[in-house]
């Protein structure tokens, strides 16, 4: 048996026992999915994934990090080198390779991930290793051949009731329109990620700003004209059901210039090369201005600060972005948000969404904050933290200080559609442990453990994103 | 029932039996309470507290700064604004609008020490909700008019056998006087809390130094006419039973200037408003000349650093100080404190109680530094820490270290009086479960761990603040 | 009864069960000890120890740190003031003033060490103590004046099977070459510890490299002719079984200098007394420069950063270095590794092992880091954190980014030789309960955990050091 039905309570009877009876009330809820980066491609054309490589090996930084790190080259995993979007790939090859590795993923998330989605969706017992890996290849590319294996047909069988993918200011949102005309019943939404346009360090910054004028119509030459841009593509976005913003900072800087000098600043970012401090100091004006936005149109505002992007530079220039390579650091919340919170830290119509990848942070900082500013919510357990432990740390790092009611509930930021049930599943089932600990130890009745299981696994993301 | 008799203790039979006999030895020992700041009049005048409302909601920064977080506005809990000492307040409405939102304290430790209080002291055996706000207020009200609930009669209740407040060096220590004349048996001690006077970025400091110097009757315009009134303020202190200092930076930094170069900069701090380095390094100097002071006359000195004070500037300029916006930022020990250790770390007779809102530095800094330092010693999990996994966190992060020796016990901390028994009752709870988890991994001896839980309730606090 | 066969088990009976299995498959492995500071001339003499006071109170700094922190003098331990090597020693009296105050270990990891050792060794059942004192310094006086009780002896009945100690390169390595002359079978290998050579803030720098040029037989007033020093001596330490260096620097700082540059700033160092930052950059550069070395001659690489050295000015002034006053501060490695990852982290025949003191690095930087990066590895729980919490939050927090294959077993790092095999036990043991909790929780099977307990006992260490 792959996947045991007490996975991850505590071994303890009563907490157990307690932990069962929670998950027995949340585990067939909707799946509320409010963040995360599959492609709206998937939903709009309906077509069956290619074969089992490309679908859980290649696009997936959780295991081509972890194989790379004990020596397999990305170019035996299929990852395609700048440049070259279509490479050859030996599908059963790669999956050989990472089969003969799949010890290495003993202890972590991607393990319990990949278990529960070999198990739940193609029907293993056993575990992937050398000796099954040809099985597995055999049976899961029959398998996503039929129809029960296209996007559409698993979103309803995932029971998803919303899912939002995350686009830059610069995308048409092509698939998102033949989704709307197709008249499919499955709600998938967009989101604004305008680091693109907002990021003076992003590739190719000055030339998406031209860009971002041109879809626009707006002259992006001016400050006046490219926050109006903004203003002008987060309705479009709107239009295609987004409720959110989404920003990924390398730190949590915010600014509030007076307007000559943002203005200042913003003729010199977006005509030359600037110093990191004037780039970093641009990006934090502008988390103010989308802030400032937010009030004005009701979206969601998601902060993802702290990961040092592209950390190894060889990959860097070989492979590109998202390789695996990006490191958190420490991040500084209190000082950082200052500017911000002195503007808009008690609008009670503004919902900003802190995450964070330094979870020294939780209880120092994140929690205290939350805990005490209107506009302020939690989101939770991000990226490296988006396991057991992390999530674990997360309720007993924040939850004395914040409460439950400041956090906003699971979303699965992936982009390997296939894992997302397993994702909801896990986070489920850690919360209901966590509470049923807090009941075994007489610190909340068992009535109200339900009530905050619920909340924690459906309602609280539903809220704070307005699906 | 509102509280069960094993909450806290771990629900694994073996460890919950280990810890129930450990608690049973010292759930009755009286209550040391070495740091706090409960009002020293409610002790003289021994009038009954007004109402509900007035007595948990209004002073409670816990309590409102959880309801602000969700929406409440301040006013609409009593809260006073700036200059208006006496605003006109409709209890029970307040009280109502706590009930309502009380489950946003799920998992809180303000809801464990609420719970102990109304079970305990007012008989309640029914969660407050909406539904049972009248009840409670009607119950509670009622029995705030007899004289069961007066303050001194609650001190005996509480089994207290010396409880210190806090206060300014600029105050008379008038309630602390009425005291002493009333004969009451009570043990009533304040502590010095020289902040108003030792930090320029007080609120009024050069009008404060003036009237410290009245005060005193000392030349407070000079540095050693300052340094003198420190002395016969603290001598002063010390008639009224203090035995202990108290400082609140917002950072740890001490400073050990040559004598001409402190004289110079407090010439600067006490005549016009300096630059932030100038501010931080006159605090810091003035660690080390209490220090000095400390050695001299036997008082035990306690640094409570790195809170980042008044974050919320709106709510700031509204409602003023200790409006629940104050928020933990990264705090320094190692270089820190090293200018004070140089000079005094090795004396004997000197304590040194460090507290932290980081707990990052438990580990890395405070528990090395205690474990080596005679003068250091450890102060308990404090503020947002002062909490069950707050608790465990400290005990688990600096016992391997720096042994049970090294920390003082409990303290509550607190202005809510009626909290008092609900906050060491959890600490005891806390540390009898931790230990019951050291015999039952056997890593301590039964026996032992009896003398333990009785160190950690109090002796050490009776000894290291020489009560 | 001393110690418990189940301790540090877990006291769940399903887990404690499991447990017991796992440790019971592991318990007897050889032990590889690839990192510490027990002294060569043990081996090389095989001399009986003097007395129990000289054996395990004198040498350890986890005792009489603890014992300072509680007002015991060093004088009065028995621990030589500089320039005193000999001392005159009560050992009794000393034996007894460390067993009064024994009761300052509860909790501590010093205390289960002894414990264990005092148990498996000495047949003791009874606790150190006041009372037991002279019957505990009778009997372990007793059994050090026998033949079993001799240091080789004692390093087959440890069932050692490799041990490291480190040397500088100034070391003529007398005691290494007496070993190999002997024909004894036990495996003794030194490793590379260049500190003295490498960082311009050690005592006595400049003569070092004097002295080093001696040696080698180059020329170290250039730059050319001290890499080439340290080349030439790496290779003299690998005739003694060298396969590994080792570095202990402030913090982790690498850097990567044009070779003008660095040899500019070696003509400083080497010449002069420099700024901290040179003498930072210059540590920096040759971390990278001992990499490049490492990947031409195999010598596995360790980094301990992190340690605020000599933190009591007093105590260093009267007793010298390691004196219990290092204390740790907080370390970053995303930044400070770029510039030696750049060139040498994607080197799959370079390993190179990090440690810190700092844990909140543990998550957020170093499991990102060895999870990704081909060269690097984690080393165990370091120092303070060798200790079973310690050991639990390593596992906790690094696991499920780094998987353990990114890690290396265990390594005792001690100069207590007798406690080695209670430092290699408790290690086994609470890696053992880390994996039984997951078993039990279905996050890994039982055949993969006894795997696992295997590979972390024994095999990685084995592997990652060569040994």
């Amino acid at each position: 048996m792959l996947i045991h039905p007490d996975r991850l309570f505590s071994a303890e009877p009563e907490a157990r026992a307690i932990a069962r009876c929670l998950y027995a009330s949340v585990r067939d809820l909707p799946i509320i999915s409010p963040h995360g980066h599959t492609d709206p491609r998937w939903y709009a054309d309906d077509e069956a994934f290619p074969d089992p490589a490309t679908l859980f090996v290649v696009p997936d930084h959780y295991i081509f990090r972890m194989l790379y790190s004990q020596g397999v080259r990305l170019e035996d995993l299929g990852i395609p080198e700048r440049g070259n979007s279509q490479p050859e790939r030996n599908a059963r090859a790669i999956w050989r390779r990472f089969a003969e590795h799949y010890h290495l993923f003993r202890g972590t998330p991607t393990r319990l991930w990949l278990d529960h989605t070999f198990a739940t969706l193609f029907g293993f017992t056993e575990r992937l290793s050398a000796r099954t890996a040809d099985d597995y290849f055999d049976r899961i590319s029959a398998a996503l051949k039929t129809p029960e294996f296209r996007p559409r047909a698993l979103f309803d069988r995932f029971r998803i009731e919303a899912i939002a993918t995350t686009e830059s200011p610069l995308d048409p949102l092509r698939h998102h329109e033949t989704l709307r005309q197709s008249g499919w019943h499955g709600r998938v939404v967009t989101a604004y990620r305008p680091d693109p346009v907002v990021d003076p360090d992003f590739e190719g910054f000055r030339d998406n700003l031209a860009r971002f004028g041109e879809i626009t119509g707006c002259d992006t030459t001016t400050w006046s004209g490219y926050l109006e841009a903004h203003r002008r593509r987060r309705a479009f976005f709107r239009d295609y059901g987004a409720t959110s913003t989404d920003h990924g900072h390398p730190t949590a800087r915010t600014a509030d210039l007076p307007r000559d000098d943002a203005e200042a600043l913003f003729r010199k970012v977006s005509t030359r090369q600037v110093a990191p401090e004037e780039a970093e100091l641009f990006r934090a004006q502008m988390l103010t201005e989308m802030a400032a936005m937010s009030i004005e149109d009701g979206m969601v505002m998601q902060i993802h600060p702290g990961s040092s992007r592209n950390h190894n530079l060889a990959i860097f220039s070989k492979f590109g972005r998202d390789m695996g390579a990006d490191i958190p650091s420490r991040t500084d919340y209190v000082r950082a948000l200052k500017p911000l919170l002195d503007r808009f830290g008690n609008e009670r119509n503004l919902t900003i969404i802190l995450f964070t990848l330094d979870e020294t942070s939780y209880s120092r900082e994140l929690a205290p904050l939350a805990g005490h500013y209107p506009a302020l919510k939690l989101g939770p357990a991000w990226w490296f933290f988006d396991s057991p432990e992390g999530m674990r740390r997360f309720r007993e790092l924040t939850t004395e200080t914040a409460g439950f009611y400041n956090t906003v509930g699971f979303n699965d930021d992936t982009r390997a559609y296939l894992s997302i049930p397993a994702r909801h599943d896990m986070a489920r089932r850690v919360d209901c442990t966590y509470l049923a600990n807090l009941v075994t130890t007489h610190r909340l009745d068992e009535d109200e453990a339900h009530e905050v299981a619920h909340d924690l696994a459906y309602r609280l993301a539903k809220e704070a994103y307005k699906l």
